[in-house]
């Protein structure tokens, strides 16, 4: 695959961490709620070996916040997702599906609930903002819904935690999984989450304020030298070895949560009032038909997986693989694919129609790290 | 500016006609709609000059449709935007801005009457089908919304109109200027307008169904050989000469209609039922405090606008360029700006802090093509 370039225009939008990012040698991009985020600095095999190894600040300012402020919020929020959230405190963060009326997935963001009145939604890569502006204004409900100036920053790896101290203090390591605090950080109060799109550990700040994003990411990269802090972003190798999926790449509006493995995080009779309750009941009760598999492809390494590539069984399509990478530390490829109940089992064995041809594949038990 | 690279994935999508695009020797995209759209094939310059003199096939499927279905579609489509639609036509096409309820432009998209019960909506880059299912199910209207499996390909150039006939034949000559007609290909009716984002004539072709793509792209690459028929992309030179607004760069949710000079669409006295209809019936009383101006930006070739550049009266900022391209036609960089009231006046003298330094600008009277 010829590596194609990416034209500048506004539309594509700059983040406050984009300075850093082009400083420290990006190499290439991709474009993520019409942002830029970065997706390899020294190479993706090396970044990846770094990432595990040692910490990395991310830009992940793409991963826009959805603000609904005001009285009627928690019930404006409990009415996108099927998780029951009645019982989530504040300081608490959820990873919660957003379904349609059909049940079909709009988005899987993490929610924060900041105060019973507020609440960010962190997206992933779909204008979830208009999705909760329309349902507000079709309702009529009391909640402000907006995209405010908050732009996540990512520590990842083993040494995350050792970094976060130097900058924020000892009290970073008070703060459990999924949890958030507020720190100070030149005189302003950060919400500051143990979270992040990588198995390696760390924690997302959510920088209020586009002003103060050179100033913390200059600080991080100051108090890790001896660290070896380096600038990073999510990595596909890592990503897909830890089965974290991507919207738009392993899901779509086609998908309901429990075809992508997120049936867990839907608790739909307790989910009063949620769009796509219906549909969503039926399918809980039913179950999925199709679902997100790990997926390991044999011979060398896979080319860059710019379209879904078909899974067979012999002549016939049993589902499709969406992202796909060379694994150095399993001496693989690491896939994530959508199977059909029929071909679902661990260790079947299947064909994918790669771009330089039909591989081998087998079905995993589960994701490898 | 270094050129980036762009990350392949499947998140940013592929189109029926990419591995035309691809054989054309596509020289880079940007990412709209989360799918690709080319930027460039021989330089920027050079495909400006072929525009205006030949014609091109445009690969321009990132316009994604929104279909609205049922008894209700008329009703909704009225809700989503301040321009009365009570004598619209099936056959013809409005350019309807979209806002939500403070007026605030989420979209400007073409409306194509299918029929009283079916609508396209032809988006520019925001998941406006995410704001239209999110009304539709808040207000509990009978419409399905849906995004259908419809690519646009545009036909541009002074020679289009010749090229069409080839292919559609004579009948294409009596589509007038934002109508549409249905015409045969392969045995399937699409729906064909005249219309498209360039000042040099044209036409649209709505591609129902991802398979007829390569065929109709190659059909009219192989009908127009001695016309000089050529893969092209909207052209950021001639598209700011022509004063051809792209949401996202030149306007936001920041911005009403009015300040986008999209207030000759807006009849919101009569656009009952109209989401935003309040905020916008104050704006369209006291009319806008900054607007839309065509701005001239002296010295040599401007460098990429990947950001808002700042519009300086002395120490007073009164405005920001969000589009600019050198013209060949006109000598001059030609630019796309945002200005306040105070400094809106043609021929007024102006500042602009462009990346490689501060630049004498001027206010024109109108766009140049």
């Amino acid at each position: 695959m010829t590596p194609s370039l990416l034209s500048p225009s506004r539309r594509v939008r700059r983040t406050p961490f984009s300075d850093g990012v082009e400083a420290a040698g990006v190499k290439a991009y991709t474009v993520y709620n019409r942002m830029l985020l970065p997706t390899v600095f020294r190479s993706v095999q090396e970044d990846y070996r770094h990432l595990k190894t040692a910490v990395q600040v991310w830009d992940v300012a793409c991963e826009r916040q959805v603000e609904l402020r005001g009285p009627d919020a928690a019930r404006l929020m409990q009415r996108l997702t099927p998780r029951d959230l009645s019982a989530m405190q504040i300081g608490q963060c959820y990873y919660v599906p957003i379904v349609d009326e059909t049940g079909g997935m709009l988005n899987d963001p993490v929610a924060v609930k900041l105060a019973e009145d507020r609440w960010w939604i962190s997206i992933a890569d779909s204008d979830l903002l208009l999705w909760v502006k329309g349902v507000a204004a079709g309702i009529g409900v009391d909640v402000a819904v907006t995209e405010p100036d908050v732009s996540p920053l990512a520590v990842q790896g083993p040494r995350a935690e050792d970094l976060m101290v130097r900058v924020f203090g000892e009290g970073i390591r008070g703060v459990r999984f999924f949890r958030f605090g507020r720190f100070a950080f030149q005189g302003r109060e950060l919400v500051v989450a143990r979270s992040g799109y990588s198995k390696q550990g760390g924690f997302e700040i959510y920088v209020e304020g586009g002003d103060l994003g050179m100033p913390l990411w200059d600080a991080l990269m100051a108090a890790g030298a001896d660290l070896d802090v380096r600038a990073g972003c999510p990595n596909l190798i890592e990503r897909v070895e830890g089965g974290l999926l991507s919207y738009g790449n392993d899901m779509t509006r086609a998908n309901t949560p429990h075809e992508c493995g997120l049936g867990k995080f839907c608790n739909t009779e307790r989910a009063i009032g949620c769009i796509g309750r219906d549909a969503l009941l039926r399918v809980a009760k039913e179950g999925p038909n199709r679902q997100i598999r790990a997926i390991a492809i044999e011979g060398e390494a896979v080319p860059g997986c710019d379209r879904a590539w078909p899974l067979m069984a012999g002549a016939e399509q049993v589902g499709q693989v969406t992202s796909a990478a060379w694994s150095p530390d399993h001496q693989v490829n690491v896939a994530i694919g959508m199977v059909e109940k029929s071909h679902w089992a661990p260790d079947t064995a299947l064909q994918v129609q790669a771009p330089d041809g039909l591989r081998q594949a087998v079905v995993k038990q589960a994701f490898w790290a």
